[in-house]
């Protein structure tokens, strides 16, 4: 099945069928073993809530490791840890408050609730694959607006709900008209009732409230790379495609800043000759598909807008490759310009193929000046960075002087607050005020503190140029966000490692997760071949050892087919299985290609640890030690 | 400071001001280094809410990572991970949402909130403090007050209040009656309103739900532990101990599902020899202080109620010691009868004494079978486990057959209630009855359904015990809960690893934190004495060396003087220090011995990895590399 998936994803399209039949076999072997679990499953469930059962959460916490020793700790990020309650004030600052919402329409009859777009969505693609009689037009029609919807105003979305006819699927009622349901999931902080507080919806905000301390904490330097690791929240109106569309969800979340005058990273050359599918908006307007290109060239020609940019997204597909993304279904999609943000420079999404389609999996935008302006703005805190110049450096400033004694005796009680509109003038403002005093000597200059307008005179203000001497740069710095989804990630990954291949007997097909030892959830499993006190002595033995080493395993004692125990093993995705067939040596055998060698009983754990941390692969192993070729007497 | 602090310790209280300076020095220490950061602090930070900064958060996931090694994979539980959002239906089970709450007052003119516990606590204190003119008899009472206050019901409370004339602490208004308010912080699942959630106020409930298939998973078989580590939400009303009370923390519970007919421990011999401070209730209730006890002593006299709690309770003060926890400030003391839940078998915290007293960092509770019930009974899934019987038991059975005939034409309508009520009745009730029966050949019996009694004869119903055979005992299991605060813990731990000592101009006291290797936040610093290429080109080396070791560290560049750097590396808890002040051989320095060995540049990562990873001591290091005993030009 994987095959033809595969198959069917490198023809690109058709064949709904094989892909919904692939996504039921692992997602049912997710289930049956407990790598997910509906949350609150005795209840009937929360839609959008999920649990990681033990293999699961095993897994979790190996990519999270990783992700920390791939990043944090190669990069010395500065990891830090803040909470999901938030404050409103914040979210009203970063623009959650405002604009992190979804429209929705509810049912007129019995307050059922759907996202707009998605019952626009699901008619025309409906319409498009069932309906026979449509004309060319229409079909044109309905594929436009798929292309266009996600750029629909509240008001255009209603209007083509009218224009279809569209009712509520379930009960065929009239429903209301769109309206901008916020994500986030609000509470209140504190017994008063008086402070309103929202779940986190990502966790970047709580890096950059950080920044000046951060920036302290790193010796007033720039670049530099926080990273933050936890949960984040999203109310979503009608959560669809399984564990892809979550309300609640593990981020990991980079926030690197840097001067906006110089993006250039000095470990950009380790990337450089990476090569992989992209796929820059120049190609997608053009109806074309992703293809490989070198990320050195990529960033050359300013198809990647920077260095540092780029530099992420070779470290992001590095990260991705090593927990055993398939390449092939991994591609660099850059945003179209009506998907980004307006501040954005630029916005690559690392989207993963999977039976759902492609999947936009870790986010990597350099967002510029944004987020720190709005919260310099919101909280009258600076949040910038300087840079010391070797020598003071001669600039053209501009210098506002009111005249105090002319503006009091025209103005009287209200000098002070002309004074003050005055001075804070922006530089445009200023040297219009200026070129019209000096032709026509006075003009009209509006006063918000006092509501009106006065009349301002040639002598009661002074404007110029001045030449100064300036000791630093004072900016605010630019920040390239690498965001990654870990639950989708991780359901990915499920999909690109499962398998399935005959039993011995070939009377069933037997699953198979082919992590890389890396991510498995526990590197080994030790069976005594036989119920015999010697052998599950040994086991034990070995069992000791392996702990001693650090390596993750279970042993199972169970009375089963030596056979029937590898398929267990093998559907948890487990590389290594050792089988103890006699007190003096073992056999060890690899998933994949189900090899086995024999091994001194006390050279086990080393042997295992050696291959599972990769210092070698199974292939040197196979080279030391002697091949056991003959079956367990009940394998299957 | 910290020696002081110990002598108060010691001698058992008094010495508030010395206390109150330790805390001040270490809470400097941390704040500066950005340990801990007052969450969102540009916007004035909020109550009980702090993030970790780099620092802070590496050490969090050392110890995380060790719990993980120390619970999880050495015991083989099964980790899962729930998530934060529960809907009501769950917390109604657990009963959080009638009794997790909090008795509150309000300023009955500006609305301000307070606990009424605290206000009683600090009138009783300060009386007791500052009063010179209180009379025994006084004295007495509000001692007795302090003693019993965590049993006051509200009307208690209220009285006492009232009696003591308090008021509104910052504007002497007059106080509400108290009132119950409930700690979660409360919000809603989806867009409809209509389902009402909150954030969980412990992970366990996660755990328990999901018992079924966790059993499932262990191949039906008791005893097995499930562990979860993440955060939990209490919406205090009015947080104070800073960093030890606050409104969101991470929690890591294990959930150890046990027959509660057979709560031995396989590897309890691995812990009874164990020796530390233990204080059970006796010598609570006479007065007396925590002693030093065998664990396994404490088992074998009954002091801990069974070995699996048993076992536990040595688990934890191994954790715990591990991570440099003083033991002579670590204590496990048993919960008093009014502390415990009705339902608990038995209860240990594990309290580690800091400059705000003893405080509770772990409870090790024996739950019994209260949890799965109360989940069985309110989802209708039965949360059991079955024990196969070797063969078909014979046992007597308590059989109620109901006379429908009978009951019909006596109670008529009323039949099915009457049926009902005498096939719900207890062992004991029902003994009752047929005694009753057989002796007056009637009996009253109270029908709840139809809200009277009713008078039973004796041909009405048949009780009778019967001898029955049964193939499995089916029950459900006690569990019991090692239930981890982590922010306590690692709070408690900076205190115990903080001193301070003299620099070597013996002008300033310099900050150290003697974190074991195996929770620093960094392992290593890395300095090129002076600015030379050379040496920059030699740390550079160094560091590519301690990565690809995976050894986490820093390069600090900085001119200033290597006694300075020192100085900043033990303030953070660095243990060991690379100065490069040569290409071909460096020095390592030891944080707390200041020693310092010369080692080649290309040993350097390997021999900081075997002793930062604990397969050496300091002492074995130093035996094998030459002491160097020169200080460096600049050191101060």
């Amino acid at each position: 099945v994987a095959k033809r998936l595969q198959a069917v994803a490198a023809s690109g399209g058709g064949g709904g069928g094989d892909r919904e039949a692939f996504r039921q076999a692992v997602v049912n072997t997710l289930e049956r073993r407990l790598f997910y679990i509906a949350s609150f499953k005795i209840y009937r469930g929360v839609a959008g809530l999920y649990d990681y059962g033990p293999p699961g959460c095993a897994v979790k916490s190996n990519v999270l490791a990783f992700w920390r020793q791939h990043f944090v700790l190669e990069e010395n990020m500065l990891e830090v840890d803040c909470p999901c309650v938030t404050p409103e004030i914040v979210l009203k600052a970063s623009g959650h408050v405002e604009k992190f919402t979804d429209l929705m329409v509810k049912d007129d009859k019995t307050g059922t609730c759907y996202r707009a777009d998605h019952l626009l969505k699901d008619y025309c693609k409906e319409k498009l694959e069932k309906d026979l009689t449509l004309s060319a037009e229409k079909a044109a029609e309905f594929k436009h607006v798929l292309a266009v919807l996600d750029d629909f105003s509240a008001e255009e979305l209603g209007a083509k709900l009218k224009e279809f006819g569209i009712t509520a699927p379930d009960s065929k009622n009239p429903l209301s008209e769109p309206y901008p349901f916020n994500l986030m999931f609000q509470t209140s902080i504190g017994p008063s009732g008086l402070s309103p507080g929202y779940m986190r919806p990502e966790t970047a905000q709580g890096i950059f409230v950080n920044f000046k301390d951060l920036y302290y904490y790193n010796g007033n330097k720039l670049p530099f790379a926080a990273a933050q690791i936890g949960q984040a929240f999203r109310n979503e109106i009608s959560p669809r495609q399984g564990l892809l569309r979550v309300r609640e969800f593990t981020l990991a979340e980079i926030e690197h800043f840097v001067d906006p005058e110089d993006k250039s990273h000095p470990k950009f050359v380790d990337v450089a000759d990476l090569e992989f599918l992209m796929f820059p908006r120049e190609l997608q307007l053009a109806g074309e598909s992703a293809k490989l290109m070198l990320l050195g060239e990529a960033v050359r020609k300013g198809t990647v807008n920077n260095e540092t940019l780029g530099y992420f997204i070779g470290r992001v597909y590095l990260f991705l490759t090593s927990l055993g993304i398939d390449k092939e279904r991994l591609r660099f999609r850059q945003h179209l310009p009506n998907e980004m943000a307006h501040y954005a420079a630029d916005c690559w999404d690392a989207e993963i193929e999977c039976s759902h389609g492609w999947i936009e999996c870790v986010g990597i935008a350099d967002r510029s000046a944004y987020d720190l302006r709005a919260h310099s703005e919101k909280s009258g805190v600076p949040l910038v960075a300087h840079e010391k110049y070797p020598e003071p450096r001669e600039v053209e400033k501009l210098v506002i002087t009111p005249s105090k004694k002319e503006l009091g005796l025209a103005f009287k009680g209200n000098q002070k607050m002309v004074v003050e509109a005055l001075e804070a003038m922006s530089e445009s403002e200023a040297l219009e005020m200026k070129s019209a005093l000096e032709s026509k000597g006075e003009l009209e200059f509006q006063v918000c503190n006092i509501g009106k307008s006065v009349s301002i005179k040639k002598n009661m203000v002074s404007i110029s140029m001045e030449k100064k001497k300036e000791h630093q740069r004072v900016f605010t710095p630019s920040v390239i966000e690498p965001s990654f989804g870990i639950g989708r990630i991780i359901y990915c990954l499920f999909e690109h490692c499962f398998y399935t291949r005959p039993s011995k007997s070939e009377e069933e097909q037997l699953n198979v997760f082919r992590f890389p030892s890396l991510v498995a959830p526990i590197k080994c499993t030790v069976f005594p071949l036989i119920k015999s006190q010697k052998f599950d002595e040994a086991a034990k033995v070995i069992s000791k050892s392996l702990t001693a080493a650090g390596i993750s395993h279970i042993i199972d004692i169970t009375g089963t087919s030596i056979g029937k125990r590898y398929a267990r093993t093998d559907e948890l995705g487990v590389p290594f299985a050792v089988t103890v067939d006699s007190t003096s040596t073992v056999t060890i055998r690899e998933r994949d290609s189900k090899d086995q060698i024999r091994v001194n009983v006390d050279e086990v754990a080393s042997v295992v640890k050696e291959v599972a941390e990769g210092q070698s692969t199974w292939a040197d192993i196979m080279w030391r030690f002697p091949t056991h070729s003959v079956s367990h007497p009940d394998e299957d």
